[in-house]
């Protein structure tokens, strides 16, 4: 099924007015990691779910009840479902996104304030916290409804909607709701899905468009070597007692080396060699060192050949140290021995890895490192939070129908990606609802989605609504099930 | 010259009136540290010059400019100077101590309100921040004047006094003011001083009084590795690039080991090895390890030897590593690459050691290290600040004397001990004016100085009033050079 002509020609004529709604949408801070910004997620959530309503759309504000933050109890802001159409001989999309964004502050380094969209006439650029990363997409899909509203249009699928606003904290509740909810079976807003489509990732780089088919899992560790009592004095204490600091250093320097190798046995060995057949994808992606150059700020690659660059991030394992929780981390020079510190450090899963699989080697190996250190202090590991990883079949539909959808919008054919990051809410509904899920990315990989500055450009706004659009439309052209 | 009895049953008689005072000194919150309290300071050095003034002291308030702290242009507290008594054929003696304080909140952990004297009745006790460190040391040499401009006796000795209120904030303006006074000559305030006496450190343990007659340098460092422009996500550019926080954390492995050996090559070495006329002092101290337990509140010894261990902390550098600047430090979990960290760490220096021969050591042997690591990152070494060791000539008529007062009030002999930390001031002294410099501790080893519930024990208040008055007597006693 070809798209209509009179949709592509309605978002073409009416950009200035899909951009002034997602100016609206950017002006409400709806940082969801700050409390005194609570109130604005859930004005967000408001604001999104009269969209749905005017254009047709049968909404739904599930509460998902509270939680502490800051030693503050906070009500989570609701999840806003929505659906519209059940003809039982249409397909059914799922479609996720959500509301809230990350924090951000002028005085962090932005050249524009950072919750008013502000457009830049030379490169069509609109700046703006949320532009990118989630509200440019998830009016994408608003401006599919409007279009079909508007020009009394069906709609070539079923649509069932589910957006969040926590994603930026951790999607609390999020996880629950969709378990209980698809346990409903027949009555659950979740029914007769065919399958999920997510806009909430990035192109590879700025120039091509992407279908991306897998996520990285996470095991987020915890090491705690613990001491003396209270904090000592280093000119009191230095050299006569064991330092936790030392043990903490010396376990830590023992995980990773400086190419990045886990050091942890069996960890990086639990992942099979890339074939001939998956090289030659990584070769063949339109991604360059200089991408990676450009984007980190400074030439720190850990090779110079791409394919290993870009496997690195796709379908390795890494493991960062992000730092150390009760050492000194101020400016100047304080003569502690602090009494307890935690190093903490992640591991980015690609499959057969999970954290049920990772974590016993982790912990066994750091308590066996510091026994050989002979410290008088104590250890304790733990795991933080988990995610399994997620690998798609794109040989789906779903994905076929993208493809051709990106090629029929951008006149190329999509990179098909691996992201290095999670999505956790990705792997829940592929479990929970057992269908295909597809992320299908609207912005570029130069968006700069948890930084200052982050902007969408009009055109992949413009184009993107078009590619989401089309989506449903080359979904609609295949077979019911 | 033995001490007069008057003096000694003026010290008992007026005990309760000497802990009123100390109550008093307390009640002012003179925390240096925290521009909030800056005016405390003030006030308590006022305090100070109105009770010197009261018992017959010349007096002048030296100000000593203006700091930054907390980017706040701030005034510094004035140092007190004092000066009684100008009898050309009685030695004369330099006084330091200091009348500002650490922070302390109830929050903290106190059991009692820091900044009111709490009295234990049953042990005695004084509680309140200030009590040992060093207000009730200042006030013991108060109380000695005190107790002679009433009983209308004349001081054995001159003395002059220093007393300042930066102290424990890096005695910021004090030596650049000490070195200009020396300058001065027959003008100076310090012309004809003999030997200094300070007051501000304390008894290796809680039986024992010592003497004390070297400190420990300092060379403080910060390696700074610096990477990506920005902090990075890392699911985004795990295994991607030379992440700043895994090349700091290798180089920080290699600095001490956990058994507290220097790592940097000619460090460790430049210190001879004790012979056995310095192993039988540290055999014979009475201290036990169980008082290194007791205070570091944990079986963490380095060795379950006693004299290693002392050596460890008095004759020995140590290493510290004290925390990381620039990365993750919350609770919880972030999964960030930090763009930029800075490893912070000092060593203890004893003779020959000095910051003039230890950092080329330091600062060669980590660039090497960073190189053999292959990383695209670049690297920073530099000193923040450091302080040369200080040793002390113990078999000088300052300490003989000292010595003498000890056995007179306590019945027992000194420990002659050092110190593992630094007070910078007594180097000062020791080089601008060329005379001996004696440590003369008041408080106990479980004083708890910088710590939550500071105190100092009513009898080593009131006894230790009576041994600054006897080291002055015993001071008299000798021929004036």
């Amino acid at each position: 099924m070809a798209t209509p002509l009179d949709f592509l020609d309605f978002v073409d004529t009416n950009k200035d007015r899909f951009i002034q709604r997602l100016a609206q949408a950017v002006e409400i801070p709806s940082v969801s990691g700050d409390p005194a910004h609570r109130h604005d997620v859930f004005r967000m959530a408001s604001f999104l779910e009269s969209q749905l309503k005017q254009y047709g759309v049968e909404t739904k504000l599930v509460d998902l009840g509270t939680h502490t933050m800051e030693g503050e109890s906070l009500k989570l802001p609701p999840a806003v479902l929505g659906r519209i159409g059940d003809d039982k001989s249409k397909k059914t999309i799922l479609i996720y996104g959500h509301f809230d964004v990350q924090p951000a502050q002028l005085s962090d380094g932005w050249d524009f304030p950072p919750f008013q969209l502000t457009r830049d006439e030379k490169t069509g650029r609109l700046y703006g916290r949320g532009s990118s990363d989630d509200k440019g997409p998830v009016l994408g899909w608003v401006n599919v409804l409007d279009a079909h509203h508007t020009l009394k249009k069906p709609l070539p699928v079923n649509i069932r909607f589910c957006f969040e606003g926590m994603e930026e904290t951790g999607s609390e509740g999020l996880d629950e709701f969709i378990l209980a909810e698809v346990k409903k079976g027949k009555d659950s807003w979740f029914d007769g899905v065919d399958a999920v489509c997510i806009s909430d990732n990035y192109w590879l780089n700025t120039r091509t468009p992407a279908l991306t088919y897998g996520l990285r899992g996470i095991s987020y560790y915890k090491v705690v070597v613990s001491g003396p009592a209270r904090d000592l004095h280093s000119g009191v204490f230095g050299r006569m007692v064991h330092e936790p600091m030392t043990d903490l250093i010396a376990l830590m320097s023992k995980l990773v080396d400086p190419k990045g190798n886990i050091l942890i046995p069996g960890v990086d060995e639990m992942v099979p060699p890339p074939d001939e057949e998956e090289r030659k994808l990584y070769r063949n992606l339109d991604y360059t060192l200089e991408d990676v150059e450009v984007s980190a700020g400074a030439k720190i690659t850990l090779s110079d050949d791409k394919a290993s660059i870009l496997m690195g991030r796709m379908r390795s394992p890494s493991l960062s140290l992000h730092g150390i929780e009760g050492a000194f981390y101020g400016a100047g020079g304080k003569t502690v021995i602090p009494a307890k510190v935690a190093g903490k450090f992640s591991i980015r899963l690609v499959p057969p890895q999970t954290p049920g699989n990772v974590d016993p080697l982790v912990i066994k190996y750091l308590q066996d490192e510091f026994a050989k250190l002979g410290s008088k202090n104590t250890i304790n590991v733990e795991n933080m939070h988990g995610g399994k990883p997620w690998v798609e079949d794109y040989k789906h539909w779903s994905y076929e129908a993208a493809h051709r959808a990106t090629e029929a919008v951008y006149n190329q054919a999509p990179d098909y990606t691996r992201e290095g990051g999670s999505i956790p809410v990705t792997l829940t509904f592929a479990e929970a609802l057992g269908v295909n899920v597809l992320l299908l990315p609207m912005g570029r990989g130069d968006d700069g989605a948890h930084s200052t500055n982050e902007k969408l450009d009009t055109s992949n706004f413009i184009q993107g609504t078009k590619l989401l659009g089309s989506y449903l439309y080359e979904v609609g052209a295949g077979k019911k099930a």
